[in-house]
């Protein structure tokens, strides 16, 4: 947990130790806040500073110009920050036999699947290794210990591009069996790449839930400099603790700011930017509730009906199942209509095509659309715009469509397909899976 | 070009006449302007008011409360209101046998390919007819013959959606054919479906261009209240008229109000919303420039260099061929592999995917991707986050790709399927054809 090397000589030629209160002054920036422990398998070439908005940034020992002490820590505070909130309560117990309540009624389950958050770089291998234990956890983010007592497990350790419809199942089945112990919320760990499709998933998977399951990603790995992840990870952990509130939401950055962590609807969700922090964005909506992981207050942005509030006497429909002979074709000019050709020949049961506008294809389109349908394929239609509503009535070709027996689903093109993968695996018929496709299951419809 | 029936009959009891300024009261608004004639093919539903902003709307007759006379038209503006400025310009030169130098020296040619700004809906037939005789347009949209002497044409009637590299072919060819003509600047009227691959594909088949070339739609019909197409014509004329710019753009409302009109650089630009009158966006960058309808004022945004500069002397270069053995794939959580051995089987000669995130793919994809490159197959990488830049040397799944030989197109993946289309048709060799590619030709990458 100590400083070594570069860092360390450093540190020992200011006089500033771990907990203290510092101004760290760079070419371009000054950091003022705390001077936290380095892990285990930190390198030896930057400082960790904790800021005010509980925000930790890494800073290249080589840009320090000047380090100056604002405030020594006492030895009692010294040792809070040294060794992890969750090590201090216990010792804390063993001191007077006593525990606080409110720290250990609240439990969270933390789950890692994959994914830059769940990963830290260890420079000596130059290898990737999850960083996931309780212990870790509460080391790299002391501030998770005043919030619940966390159990953390590795599920998996994948990137999320490489997650597919079975990992989704596996996840699914242990969060249900995370709800049926008895957690208070759920936390999972995710790569960002694929997050939105995951939480469309769980949000199928498991329905009528009575405690907030929250997917949690970062852009920047944990021990990088600038790194999302200790935010993001205390606002998810703050929702799915405290939010009166269930179901399955996206826990991110809201902006560029640090303090502010937005909660979106798990099924209107998407990652609209390859790396800012704020790259989730809800779609046609506002993100249902601001984190500020400053003051710890959770601010509902959108109103939650009784079944969306929290109920830890509701029981969960955990329905685990997705039907992967289902494809997304994106629409675009010259688009051929042997790729639906092809889907037919490989028994495909159903395809979302992502179209133009208000939800149209080429006429180009409409005879290997017809053959799919005779095929018994279930075929979809959704937006390729992105924001608006689906309208396939306003002109001739969507009317068209409508008539062959395209379903119009005024959703995400990704949470439609997963929609039609799960409602095919939890369907009886193609009636009931239709019926099922225009009933708003998880506030999936704009 | 008179009122008919139900309108006629409630203006005649408010004795206001064409070319009157009045103050129309519905339930919900008020509208001051002056009262336009209805054309030829028109209900007898509706009045149309232009605004001050040189925005037309139409008025539902039976939500009408009141109409207030503010001022009668003198005869001569009625007569110039009721004919169109073409005719009423004819009418002058025939009376005092001059031409304003400043009317007839700007001559924009405008080509209607079809879509809901060059559609009328006929309310006796229930039927869409194109509307752009030079004569119809400034009847329709008379301030149009102050700025520029128009030559209007009908070169196709499509639906947006229904046109392909083939009809981008024909569009490019008749482009080029005005600009030798020398005309001052090219309108094309498009629907807006995929208007934003158009305007990609003819920002590669026209190089080198002396003056703008502009792609202008309409969200809602120019006979239904609250259309967008008048002020977006008037945009896009006054820009190609006026413009110190030359290259291809896209020209539509830059947000909910009706006076600021944006030009998009025309292989940034995407189609984010799907009923909105500001559905286009310019992404990672902003609109090249603001036209406040209004003044007639251009407000250039971006600085342009002297080769995009209007320059009547300069010679266009024009490559109008597309290869359309190129298919564009999105990614998604369960891919079936076999959809990219399935253009390998059909011969064809690029693919586009759209990753995730930085430009990932699922490792279950690594073979058929590998199978491509072997069969001399272009396979190009792009991110379906639309937003931010693609970075491929970031994570191990990137790296792999990369060696591979997957290539990188750092620009949104509409415009990079329309490059490789227009490569493969215009390049003798795969390393030629990869050279071009990354090269910037039309300010295409991010």
């Amino acid at each position: 947990m100590k400083y070594r090397g570069n860092a360390y000589r450093l540190l020992e030629s200011y006089d500033v130790k771990v907990g203290d209160r510092i101004v760290v002054k760079t070419r371009d920036n000054e950091y003022r806040g705390i001077l936290m422990p380095r892990y285990e398998l930190a390198d030896d070439l930057h400082l960790v500073i904790k800021l005010r908005n509980g925000y930790n940034v890494g800073i290249s020992v080589d840009e320090i110009l000047s380090i100056l002490l604002e405030e020594r820590a006492r030895e009692k505070d010294r040792e809070e920050v040294v060794i992890g909130g969750r090590e201090k309560k216990e010792k804390e117990e063993e001191r007077d036999g006593s525990v606080s309540v409110e720290h250990n009624a609240t439990r969270l389950a933390m789950i890692s699947t994959g994914g830059t958050i769940a990963s830290r770089i260890d420079y000596r291998t130059g290898g990737v290794r999850a960083a996931l234990t309780a212990e870790e956890l509460y080391s790299i983010v002391p501030e998770l210990s005043s919030i619940a007592a966390i159990d953390a497990e590795v599920l998996m350790q994948e990137y999320s591009e490489n997650l597919t419809p079975m990992h989704w199942s596996i996840i699914a089945e242990r969060v249900g069996e995370k709800i049926y112990e008895g957690y208070d919320g759920i936390v999972i760990a995710h790569g960002t790449d694929t997050m939105h499709y995951t939480s469309s998933a769980l949000s199928f998977a498991l329905q009528n839930l009575p405690v907030p399951v929250v997917l949690v990603g970062a852009q920047r790995s944990s021990d990088r400099p600038s790194s999302d992840a200790a935010a993001n990870l205390i606002g998810a952990s703050l929702f799915a603790a405290n939010a009166d509130a269930s179901g399955v939401f996206i826990v991110m950055h809201n902006g560029k700011s640090d303090d502010r962590i937005a909660v979106h609807i798990g099924t209107r969700v998407r990652k609209n930017h390859t790396s800012s922090r704020d790259a989730f964005k809800s779609i046609d909506t506002e993100p249902i509730a601001l984190v500020d992981v400053d003051s710890s207050r959770i601010d509902m942005m959108l109103e939650l009906n009784v079944r969306r509030r929290r109920d830890k006497a509701r029981r969960p429909i955990v329905r685990t199942r997705f039907n992967e002979h289902v494809a997304l074709i994106k629409f675009y000019p010259g688009l051929d209509p042997s790729m639906i050709e092809h889907l037919i020949s490989k028994g495909y049961r159903g395809l979302v095509l992502e179209g133009t506008g208000l939800g149209h294809v080429s006429k180009g389109c409409f005879n290997a659309i017809r053959d799919a349908i005779d095929s018994n394929m279930l075929v979809c239609m959704t937006s390729q715009c992105i924001w608006g509503r689906l309208r396939m009535t306003v002109y001739e070709t969507g009317r068209d469509l409508l008539s062959m027996g395209v379903v119009p689903l005024d959703m995400l093109p990704e949470t439609a397909l997963v929609k039609v993968m799960w409602v095919l695996a939890n369907s009886s018929s193609m009636d009931e899976a239709k019926s099922m496709l225009l009933s708003n299951m998880a506030m999936e419809f704009k």
